[in-house]
């Protein structure tokens, strides 16, 4: 998607060195858009360790970046054997970083995969730079289809609206910052731009971490796309009055039944879309499916994470990034990092396969074979 | 309420001069405790523009206790027409200092209807102020009572609990700090917490504005009660895993037929407390229901406010009160500044004369005659 009108995603290889990755150090968004290089596996590993990316497509692809670092880093003249061990280490490296980030060990084990077939150093580091790509290829190709199948469901609520743009509610950042290029829940809504049909999106600024209003504002304004920042408590009062047609958003987690795991705050707006007959998906690439959980609130465990996330917020003051104390000295806060949204509030699963009714069958039928 | 271990209200005349008002600077909140003093009928003017103090009930006091500081300030010698004239200027200059508090207009009114009694000046400052004193007394019996009807409530939930603290969460500040003492949806939270009941009050940051977390959460943990600060998505999840026992929260405007108009996002939490079979209450006191209205979705109109108070928030940094920008430089946000909770969502509405069910029957049996 475009940043100041250039297009641009999320992680790449350095155009005059390609042994070098490029990646948005997020943190400064959206006061300041920093590219930052990663060098080594050690950069890499602080880059995913400490957030400067986060996503869970895009912390796979930067594991696999990761090792393609690695090979680079490899000391010259290991035979075989030791350099396979050079490698699974930097892959046990990489997968400590966030121990909970199924994707990692997706994207490190992607790459063990393809250098364990060749063996050798010496064609490692291609194949390891090879396996990245096609990974990285591979997000951005099912986030372009979830935008492709997301947007049958705009054109048709488009089609009701006599030019009226169509408003559509989304929670946290499920958008190409947290991919590789076109989002999950935002690829619809590019999707729709795009082809120049009148969107507005209303972002939720999706307190702690504040990801809407400081990453989704900001690459919907850079892309273009109209958008109105909104606190989480306001979707409800929004659909009660008429102005929400359509509310999208990703997935951390699905359960093969079809509820969903997403940011805290997504079932809230689940149940007022329900309760204003406003239709509600979720999007995401069925590699988020689990296929062994069937009752998302009783069996997915929710990660409880620092209070501070919740007693205290990050903004610019006087052109510094500074953090601010919310609550009194000491307050005791709590912060659950996601909540489950069951089935039954869930009109619809968009994939890159297409649609699925929120339900068992309708994921099967999209997705055949046990995953 | 206690403050620092000292019973405290939110405006009082000072001890050793009674020609002085003073209140807490909210503003400060909660990180300084500021006590303010109001010499002049400017002074209360602007305490309540600038919104150093707030609150439907308190603001009413305040206006009255404005009214005395301008009998104070009267000129001497003055006819008893023109000193009737002089107080309703003050008047006049007190209610437009925020045109939509209801309560400012009866605070101001309920002082002119005493000294207009009296017509003379020599006694004006001695009835102005028993005027103010008697407002005062009447919030604070209503807050009581408001907080020993919903004791029963806790009390009910508690003889199931086997010693297990009862939770109850609230949203926005709907206590003592917008009252004059006790609160409206704090009142019970109080009165079980003085009766030695164990509760924990989970208390929603409640933004824009956050009064949750500066407020609620100061107020509780100055008097000692329990609690967790929360961001507003959380409350669903909280719900959905059996966490919270009772919802209780304010009303700002209240309908007939038992309609809640309260801090935005309120909606969402009754939906959720719903979805998961927890009682839901507002506390009010009956001067917030407005007689002749009926559908709060569409009749009450809500406040657009400034965009700021959802792009910027404001904290503390190394002992400097700050304000930081969270979106994208320029970024649009909207700012709609209450809900409405429709009724079929409402256990229960707790006012100064008993529970009433959330129904116009329900109400008129507790107020049988037209406010």
């Amino acid at each position: 998607m475009n940043v100041q009108g250039v297009p641009t995603r999320t992680i790449w290889l350095k155009k005059k060195d390609p042994r070098v990755v490029q990646i948005i150090d997020q943190r400064a968004l959206p006061h300041r858009f920093v590219v930052e290089d990663l060098k080594t596996l050690g950069d890499c590993c602080r880059a995913i360790k400490d957030m400067h990316l986060r996503g869970a497509p895009l912390i796979g692809v930067a594991a696999a970046y990761g090792m393609y670092l690695a090979a680079l880093d490899s000391p010259k003249g290991l035979a075989p054997a030791a350099w396979r061990a050079w490698m699974r280490k930097a892959g046990a490296r990489l997968t400590e970083t966030r121990p909970t980030a199924v994707n990692l060990r997706i994207g490190v084990e992607r790459v063990l995969a393809e250098i364990l077939k060749i063996g050798s150093p010496s064609h490692g580091i291609e194949a390891a730079c090879a396996a990245a790509r096609s990974l990285e290829a591979e997000e951005i190709e099912n986030c372009r289809r979830i935008g492709e199948h997301g947007l049958t469901v705009i054109e048709k609520i488009h089609r009701g609206k006599k030019g009226r743009p169509v408003q559509i509610l989304t929670h946290c950042n499920a958008g190409w910052l947290a991919c590789v290029d076109w989002g999950t829940a935002t690829a619809p809504m590019y999707a729709a731009f795009n082809k120049k049909i009148p969107v507005h999106v209303w972002v939720d600024e999706t307190r702690p971490r504040n990801q809407g209003a400081s990453l989704t504002a900001w690459e919907l304004g850079q892309h273009g796309v109209p958008y109105t920042v909104i606190v989480d408590n306001a979707g409800g009062h929004l659909m009660q009055h008429g102005l929400v047609d359509l509310v999208i958003v990703g997935s951390d987690r699905t359960t093969a039944s079809g509820d969903v795991a997403n940011k805290i705050g997504t079932y809230l707006k689940a149940l007022a879309a329900k309760d204003n007959g406003v239709p509600f998906y979720a999007a995401l690439p069925s590699t988020t499916i689990d296929w062994d959980m069937d009752d998302g609130v009783r069996e997915i465990p929710i990660e409880e994470r620092e209070s501070e996330e919740v007693t205290q917020i990050q903004g610019l003051d006087g052109g510094v990034i500074r953090k601010v104390l919310l609550t009194p000295k000491g307050a005791r806060a709590a912060n659950y990092g996601f909540d489950v949204t069951p089935r039954r509030l869930v009109t619809g699963i968009i994939t890159e396969r297409g649609i699925a009714r929120a339900s068992r069958a309708g994921l099967r039928k999209l997705f055949p074979k046990k995953q």
